[in-house]
């Protein structure tokens, strides 16, 4: 097994070798979504990206600890602040509670990750789940000194904590410049500072999602959760922790100074972040009605592209641009790439077919090194699905009598591509395909049932009535002559 | 719309006429599963006897918010307040995080509800996240003085709450014959009376999962997450609580005595309990060999029957019972049931295809009231069953030319009936039947055509070949002379 990973660390800006705190142990974290809302592509792009890494890490023989959470309170609507809880609004333009906003989302959320074959996480902690931990976060920041009180809001002191580490060392912000860039807000008043953050928030009387605390009735800040439950379930410093592009700062900067100030360590080795999308050229807004559901794309009921696709071929899509890489979702581009999915299946199932020889007239060998090497240079997909088109290539050339392949090498490359397609892509052919094409098939039985009675050839309109009924379907003319089938 | 619904009461041992507390608005909770292992199929039948309640609620137009909680720590293995915590046990068997061990089986269970098409609740909460509202719980019951300290632990008082109230009333217990009934076990030295039971336990340095508390580091005991939740998202006192028989003594005495003690009130109106299983007339059991997971059954891997059976015959198998009986799993009643549930949706298909006439030789609303009538009848859907079945033969007399209907009438009885099939007893018509069958189909067509070609019949063949392609199903002749197809 090739173990020379490497991984662009967005902490230090460049490629490091992978290694792990716990020599065969990786802690994984992922920032989850805050379900208020249906999951948007970017998001799954993220989740999709991740999901990559979780498999392949695990293909390399790692036991990882994949910990993705679901914040389910403390989102306000802007980063300094201020606003509405997300999902407290929602719940109250839906006029129910926050917590049916938060499992309806939630179950939206699942079913969405799973239509894209997304391996669910080891742990999937909840915000709510874990108030105490954070509380008790909040008192070790709060003895360290690097937070205060004000009116019973807890607030992160972003000056005292930058004399003695580096704010904004991740997101390669200077404290000075964002200082420069920032408006006095409403509701900022009891900040010394205004780049600082809320640890914990006071609740006002209408606020729906509250808790006691040492300070007052209130809510944590919503950076605060990634950093208590990074540490409950991974340690106070863990492997690797990953995100979308648009979390780096504030949302993982303040993970790194909330980490550091309570624990006096940094708490992550490895920061991966995913890059987005955009649609047709543009940044997906909705605002600006330019966005797509993953839903409006599996149905195809949208404005945007002619015909649906399968949730397969959109991950197959996906994993034709580098995670790092941003990504543009256009008809063209999807249509080629599902041309590029089936002929990537056709490939796996002619090399089932061919004929083997005495010997091989390339080196399987360095295909499949071709495979890892790609993996091992920052979970580098799309070269490695060019690799496995190499490998399709060389099993055309095969069955069309221009190469050769020996069982020992057939064996193996068969291994190997399956390893790679199916477990480290996460592909699989549909099923779901199959259901739809039914009626089809029916039509044609029942098309050539006809013609067969017509021509008065009982011969094969009794093979079709035995076949059927070994099918299990039953078929029934019906006196308008139309024929009507069931498939009990 | 019928609204006469009557309830069998577990408390008052009767059944009543339903009323809720808010005019048009119900509060439905019902205890989840313990996460550490697969759900078993007596816990299914239990959340599908009250997926049914919860669907005819909504049937009779009421709001309802439906709360199931999962249990993801505190419930030991003895009702004792003694034994490992469930889920930290599994945990140490297999060496990970106990939340890994909650995921894991949420996961599982999320699967079986959807397979067996119950509807996701409203609102899932998790007993690891509200430790607060159990702390607070605790705090108003010593307040009131039912509970007391020790050791650092908190236990009810039963006899001081026997004083005042009935403890044992939902049971039907007494306490002089339940303080007759116990022994003095490890671990109880603590308690003033055997029959106390914890409402905080220290936790020992080895125990893994623990929060802080007024108490003690430690954690909540089992029968109060569900007293703290239901309070919390339905109110001091709300309409039905729901749960298997086994649940009744002690989980729902102890959740009656504590919502009580806390609040001055009856937590609950309606208390409902779903019956057990067997499996071939004796109680299903691990240790007797005498059990069957849900995947089992679906899968026909198993050693008590000899096929296997799609999760609607069971769900329509377990229908036919009242939820207040027991029910015997054996393979000539869900065969028998398998044979019903297939009659019913034919049944329900040739009503699309008859004919109608100017007047209907039987009164459809009196079919359809008869439907309203067993479902107001304590949820009996056995009869509703039954009802359905009448209407069956009634369309089946209507296609033989015994009945008549009239247009409207179709209109009427063919929207009732699917309202009660598919909205009311949550069936569905599978799909995944289907798939199966797409390859038993390709048999046909392949052999069809092979046959076509050889009597050089190229109109056909033909035929088959526009056919294939339009289905998107490409064919291709090996050299082996075999025919192969591959459906992108």
């Amino acid at each position: 097994m090739n173990k020379n990973l490497q991984i662009y660390n967005s902490h230090s800006g460049k490629k490091e070798s992978f290694e792990s705190i716990n020599k065969g142990f990786v802690g994984l974290y992922v920032c989850g979504p805050t379900v208020y809302n249906y999951v948007h592509l970017g998001n799954c792009r993220t989740f999709i990206s991740f999901d990559l890494v979780y498999r392949y890490l695990q293909h390399l023989g790692y036991k990882v600890r994949y910990v993705r959470n679901i914040t389910d309170v403390g989102h306000l609507e802007s980063d300094a602040d201020t606003g509405e809880d997300k999902i407290a609004k929602k719940a109250r333009l839906e006029e129910v509670e926050p917590m049916e906003i938060v499992q309806q989302y939630t179950i939206n959320f699942h079913e969405t990750m799973k239509r894209f074959n997304n391996l669910s996480p080891n742990i999937e902690p909840t915000a709510t789940g874990h108030i105490l931990e954070q509380i008790d976060l909040i008192q070790k920041i709060i003895t360290n000194g690097f937070a205060y009180e004000a009116e019973g809001s807890v607030y992160f002191d972003v000056n005292k904590y930058n004399k003695s580490h580096a704010y904004g060392s991740l997101s390669g912000r200077k404290i000075e410049d964002l200082m420069n860039n920032t408006r006095d807000l409403d509701g900022q008043q009891e900040k010394r500072n205004p780049l600082d953050f809320a640890l914990w928030k006071k609740a006002s009387k209408e606020h729906l999602m509250k808790w006691p605390s040492p300070w007052s009735i209130g809510f944590p800040g919503w950076h605060l959760e990634c950093s208590a439950m990074s540490t409950k379930y991974l340690g106070e410093s863990f492997d690797i922790h990953g995100g979308g592009m648009d979390l780096k700062f504030p949302h993982h900067e303040c993970e790194i100074a909330q980490g550091t100030s309570a624990n006096c360590k940094d708490p992550v080795n490895y920061w991966m972040h995913a890059n987005m999308l955009t649609l047709n050229g543009k940044k997906m807004s909705k605002s600006a009605d330019n966005s797509i559901l993953p839903e409006e794309l599996f149905t195809g009921k949208n404005k945007h592209f002619s015909k649906s696709y399968n949730p397969m071929v959109i991950r197959f899509f996906m994993m034709q641009a580098h995670y790092r890489s941003t990504l543009d979702f256009t008809e063209d581009a999807i249509n080629a790439a599902e041309k590029g999915y089936n002929r990537l299946f056709d490939g796996l199932e002619l090399l089932q077919k061919v004929k083997t020889s005495d010997k091989s007239s390339e080196s399987v060998e360095i295909l499949i090194s071709a495979f890892y090497a790609a993996m091992n240079d920052d979970f580098n997909a799309p070269i490695l699905v060019a690799n496995l088109f190499n490998a399709v290539k060389f099993i055309n050339h095969i069955n069309d009598g221009k190469a050769s392949i020996s069982s020992q090498d057939k064996i193996q490359l068969d291994k190997a591509m399956k390893d790679f397609i199916f477990n480290v892509l996460g592909l699989k052919q549909d099923t779901e395909i199959k259901s739809s094409k039914l009626d089809s098939l029916m039509d044609i039985i029942v098309d050539l049932r006809k013609q067969a009675r017509e021509d008065k050839n009982w011969a094969t309109s009794d093979k079709i009535r035995d076949g059927l009924q070994k099918a299990g379907i039953q078929i029934k003319d019906n006196k308008d002559g139309k024929t009507s089938w069931s498939s009990h």
